[in-house]
């Protein structure tokens, strides 16, 4: 194994180490962090090969061991409650750490329930798909959603270890594996013009999960996410840029009931409609706009999200970036260089919507 | 009306602003914070005259109005998810605030509610009991009760104002107004040996209900808690100072299924079982000792706990603070003097517990 990446994210109380390599999975058992030797381990069906391998690096020190359903459908208040019902009934204390092994959902509902428990456990997270890997995890964003909308209850509780080793991700179906880069390039695009470039020329061999190119766009995207995040570790102006993407990603997603498109196929939607918004506010070069449209085809092809104003508008009035004059949003001035928009009126974000095209 | 006094608690993100003063129920408007100036007022069918005088004070800002059930039993993660539900439902956006009116159950479940609330609003208390006054949201703590005992889910999230006045307590009855006293008398007693030695001489003009005693008082324990607190936000060392008699006193109430004890009566026990400790650990002399059960057997007479062994270790050994080697708790060393004694056995708390008198 090469010597694992180091990255530092936050700072404080906010801290998080992303260790990030090939092989990291076998010693685990060095990387995650309890304070008192104790995990609660947290995973889900889709991740059962990767928590076996956690269960070996951890083996007689598993307090509980939980598998959770991750299907966006059951990211909700009631799942993390399971997980505390289980954690307590283990007889969790204060200096016992949570392990969640899984995608997005498993990391934002385990991330979550380790912020109530107790009033705060430590945990740390292992990503088992790239959209995890590039995202999730990172900046301390945990939560659940409701019926009123995506990620509408959480808490700012970042993990004290990420731990990126993409042969988490090996059994991971193409599709989702396609999805979930989508993420990782969001973040060349907004913040590393280099990295961007370099993923895009190495955009097959990452396909064909060749590890060295899929490792450099990973350990890239996630330097880009904590740059960001240490700038300041809430929701500030700078951690904003991340949601490049987001704002009718989360509308496409929700109005497709969560099932039409992958999360990263949304947001892949939602930045080809940032695009159309960016050419009239931020004047991003048609050159840009093509070379991110064509690696988001290269990386599809994704469903045609929902598109009609009806379907999309409550979505995004609901947005919790919304104010009463708009919706703030991330422009793209060129390739790696972003900036948020206060207050984009509602029919901006429709038209873009209705334009936006890959 | 005089003009209120105003106690700064904690700093940075963590920080609250307590006004407390005759009259200032009436200028509530004045006082809570909301960035958009718009309300979610949460409160109780107890507190329904002063939940009235805040409706007529934030009149056409209110956003959703929720009566919540204010006993122990009903302190649970489904009361925040009906919060929860409610301010979604009534389009609740990051910008707005949280008003909590009630005793220490309502800003204990709203201001876990605000917590995570798109993760976190900002949220006022405005206590109708002389225990929510003296203790309850100073701090931050906020959080629900589990099947496996008190307290075991929630998060740290200080509200922006506490505003207590003690007309919001004219109608509670004598029973509560007392048992809530012992936290009052409690703040006095580990940090403030003049504030003591006031309350104790104006002990019966605190029951007659007489505002300058009791502003005194309640304004005294407020001090003596924010500085604790702005020493440090989290679950430092200092700050589980606070936690003088509720070891033993949250096990005497979860013992009586929180029915045969108020919060404040359990407390008054767990302190005089923290005398008998402080007298072998700490050297306390046996005046002090003395003073101090004289007051509380003043604010009583309180019913008589469960001291079985049986019925107490099984939540002493659930305790947030305890560890593999025993149980945290705090001695006095003399009247206005306390500090916290690490891993205290369990078998010499369960005697405390057998031994303890008023």
């Amino acid at each position: 194994m090469n010597a694992p990446r180091r990255i530092a994210i936050g700072s404080g109380d906010a801290a998080s180490l992303l260790w990030i390599g090939a092989g990291l999975m076998s010693e685990a058992a060095r990387y995650l962090v309890s304070p008192s030797g104790r995990f609660l381990l947290v995973s889900s069906a889709g991740a059962r090969g990767p928590a076996d391998g956690i269960r070996r690096a951890l083996a007689g020190r598993i307090l509980a061991d939980l598998e959770i359903d991750d299907r966006e459908e059951a990211k909700n208040l009631d799942a993390v409650s399971r997980i505390a019902d289980a954690a307590l009934a283990a007889g969790v204390r204060r200096d016992d750490a949570l392990v969640a092994v899984g995608g997005g959902v498993v990391s934002d509902v385990a991330g979550f329930a380790a912020a109530i428990l107790l009033r705060g456990i430590a945990w740390n997270a292992v990503p088992t798909t790239t959209g995890a890997m590039a995202a999730a995890a990172i900046g301390g964003k945990t939560g659940v959603d409701h019926a009123a909308g995506k990620n509408l209850l959480g808490a700012f509780h970042p993990p004290r270890t990420v731990l990126v080793d993409p042969a988490a991700a090996s059994t991971l179906p193409d599709r989702d594996f396609r999805a979930g880069l989508v993420e990782a390039f969001k973040a060349a695009w907004i913040g590393d013009a280099g990295l961007a470039a370099r993923a895009e020329g190495g955009l097959e061999k990452i396909l064909e999960r060749q590890d060295a190119s899929l490792l450099d766009l990973l350990a890239g995207a996630a330097t880009v996410k904590a740059r960001i995040v240490s700038e300041d570790s809430r929701e500030g102006d700078r951690r904003r840029l991340l949601n490049f993407g987001h704002t009718l990603g989360h509308a496409f997603e929700a109005a497709g009931d969560y099932r039409r498109l992958r999360h990263g196929e949304a947001v892949a939607w939602g930045i080809a409609a940032a695009l159309e918004i960016s050419r009239e506010l931020s004047g991003l070069p048609e050159a840009d706009a093509d070379r991110v449209r064509e690696t988001l085809r290269r990386l599809g092809p994704f469903p045609e999200p929902e598109r009609s104003a009806e379907a999309l508008a409550p979505y995004l009035a609901r947005d919790k970036k919304a104010s009463a004059s708009g919706i703030a949003g991330v422009v793209l001035e060129s390739i790696g260089r972003a900036r948020i928009v206060e207050a984009i009126p509602l029919a901006d974000w429709l038209a873009a919507a209705a334009r936006a095209r890959l």
